[in-house]
């Protein structure tokens, strides 16, 4: 992550301060700054400096409330690092004053005799409460809830629901929906703390709350959970078992992460990088290329087939090797044509704005702008095939650029929405795929033209 | 969109009851659909099934609070469409029931006359709000920004702001958050409905509230908007004037979307398509075609370089015609590589994970990934080398194999922190581009080691 120069700033005074302890500068200069904005310094400290001593220490001149703060903004790895040099006592302290949520992302983090260690520590409720949310599996609604919410009975009174938001308010994550519940822990209604303010004390909550509540079960995937709260404005979502039973909210923060981390995976994917545990510039080494080697090494051999192709047609090239000069531009404007296409379906079904029933739909939409697109490029090209080969040549080439161009984008389109169907992601349908796809492609159909109306005559 | 079974549902049977008009279904139906529901059959109505009338009458169904709720979520051109068949008088009640961003959005959307008709309509005060949230440049904190929140001015009493807020709730966008200014109307400081709800009822709100608000400027990006508001986990963002006046607030619901919709214009320019302007699947054919051929033709000339350099080579060509079996799989191989390596850098750069002073380290980190990956691939690539031409082919595609994925990856990885020195927006480094560029480098460099290795000798 990139420091603002303030941030780096502070960061010297800091280090200054702590070394000989300078108390009175720390604690003038520490609550200035921001819990997202001091987790970020610890992080450089610890991973651009190597210096988790200097983050250790910085930390310990939090008060307790902010270090679970600080420690919540952390990325999983600085957080494993800094949990190895802090005690059990130190850090159970620490997790007790973080929301349940990020309580249990910590808890995943570590080493299962840590774990063990922390656990004793615990009230036996919170024991359970914490085993039950680092239990859902990473990626669905159950592993971004927080378990602080504010539930009311059915049955209250106005007045006492408000006594009752009252006491939860320094937990809760949101005080401003309240989730009202039956006697068996079923999610009976919803009702905002507005709407609770402007109500008659006396009123029963039951006649005041929407009982037509949007919600989401423990096991749905983030994406989705994210779709709904961007769609319906949420604050926060309440996310249900399978008996209905309301289990934990997400709230609007978490739901912004989730777009913004799935987008990042959406464009990597979109190039065949496999998903980064972390930003760029911090992951391992090793990881990087793990994670970017896969796809390449398949698609050489996928680009095999285009070497094929040209073996075949070795003849025609001998004869007419000024075709050459004309293939990697035919073959690369197929695959960027048939990337665009792929792209768009691609981001259109993640974001909702495309389904499967509206193929067909698009497949003629498609037919006509790659048309259209194929014939400009044809247009543009076919000069120069004038120039380096005569009449002949730019026919060829004016024609198999409108073909290769027609099929990569229809190729393009299609991809995605298999790929659907067969059950797989329709984002593997990514550039490289495409344009190794087209390339081959693209040798076949231009030699096949170029053969057919060079040789034939 | 793609309508949900249970949208599609709905969409029928309102239909129906609309003609003959029973107004008893339509009364049970209605208030079960959600606001952004109905906008979406609405839309479909409009746009799939050219069903305008059908929609107009379907909104007049609705109480008007819901009619400005539903109009808020349709998107512009739907809005338009039906803003046409909507006569002054009605659309300034339903301008009325809006939040004064979703109002100055619609009222962008409107021609000059109908403007001035509705203007005439309002009252001087509204008047002048609505001209000065319109005014702002699309894209900017001052378009994104909603005028209804919650100012309290400094030196009152908890209770008397508790008063304010009651007040005030119906609305206002939230109320969960308070924004204190001074007698000039500068932002002073903040606090949370939560905070208010536990204080004692006696205390000033100066003594209680934060000073160190985090604010933005009215004519920041939304992008820096939306970055604040995922960082600092904000309900809302005040927005400042060049005098630091409070003048509106950002809500966290509107910053989500913007993360949403930058994510799919970084997607599409990832692959060089320009800005659409609604979903893929409803764009105008003719705004598609645009948005896609400009770089395609570009490219076309860009992909005239690796042509010149194979026109340059031709003698070696003819004399190994087998060279250009491997020329589709080298080039391929280091287009992707470099694709991969401007992808990374690009979305870094957009997610504020990699700076321009990270450019060294990366470059380190490049170096080294991207000599793995061509290493890796001329292993795969050579075994193919030997059987197709011999030792001396094999080798040489090796060679050029590692050259061209170091190359092309390294160019791909500084192209953005070049485009971003010179001012350009760093996306601009699409894979289109990127292979184009590597397309024609590696035809130079393969046939130059060719021509070393093989003619030398």
């Amino acid at each position: 992550m990139n420091l603002t120069p303030s941030l780096d700033a502070h960061k010297q005074v800091l280090l200054r301060a702590l070394d000989p302890r300078d108390s009175k500068t720390l604690e003038a200069r520490l609550p200035e700054i921001r819990s997202a904005d001091l987790a970020e310094i610890l992080e450089r400290l610890i991973e651009d400096e190597d210096r988790l001593d200097s983050a250790v220490a910085l930390l310990a001149c939090l008060p307790v409330g902010r270090q679970a703060s600080v420690f919540g903004h952390l990325p999983f790895e600085a957080q494993d690092a800094m949990a190895s040099r802090i005690e059990d006592a130190w850090l159970s302290r620490i997790l007790d004053k973080m929301g349940s949520d990020e309580r249990a992302d910590l808890f995943k983090v570590l080493g299962d005799d840590r774990k063990e260690a922390l656990l004793r520590r615990m009230a036996r409720r919170e024991r359970e409460a914490l085993k039950r949310l680092a239990s859902y599996e990473e990626g669905t609604a159950g592993a971004l809830m927080t378990a602080d919410y504010v539930a009311i009975p059915m049955g209250l009174t106005v007045s006492r629901a408000m006594m009752r938001v009252r006491q939860t308010a320094p937990d809760a994550e949101t005080v401003y929906q309240l989730y009202v519940v039956d006697e068996h822990g079923r999610l009976a209604g919803t009702m905002s703390l507005r709407q609770l303010m402007v109500a008659r004390p006396q009123a029963i909550i039951d006649e005041l709350m929407i009982h037509d509540v949007i919600s989401i079960g423990v096991d749905a995937e983030q994406e989705e959970v994210a779709r709904v709260v961007a769609r319906y404005d949420l604050l926060a979502l309440p996310v249900t078992d399978t008996d209905e039973r309301l289990v934990g909210i997400v709230t609007h923060d978490d739901a912004m992460d989730v777009v913004e981390s799935e987008a990042t995976e959406d464009i990597h994917k979109g190039m065949s990088i496999g998903q980064l545990e972390g930003g760029v510039s911090r992951v391992p080494l090793w990881s990087l290329y793990r994670k970017r080697v896969i796809w390449l090494v398949l698609l050489v051999f996928g680009n095999l087939f285009s070497g094929a192709g040209i073996a075949h047609f070795e003849d025609t090239i001998a004869a007419q090797v000024t075709l050459v000069f004309f293939l990697p531009l035919l073959i690369g404007s197929g695959g960027n044509a048939g990337a665009q296409a792929a792209t768009l379906m691609v981001r259109g079904m993640a974001t909702g704005d495309v389904g499967i029933k509206d193929w067909s739909k698009l497949l003629g939409r498609e037919l006509l702008v790659a048309g259209s697109l194929g014939l400009t490029m044809a247009l543009a090209v076919a000069p120069i095939g004038v120039i380096r080969g005569g009449e002949a040549v730019a026919l060829v080439v004016a024609i198999s650029m409108i073909c290769i161009v027609l099929f990569g984008s229809l190729l393009g389109m299609c991809l995605p929405f298999v790929l659907d169907r067969l059950g797989w992601d329709p984002a593997t349908a990514s550039a490289p795929l495409v344009t190794t796809l087209i390339d081959a492609s693209g040798v076949v159909i231009y030699f096949s033209i170029a053969t057919l109306v060079l040789m034939g005559t």
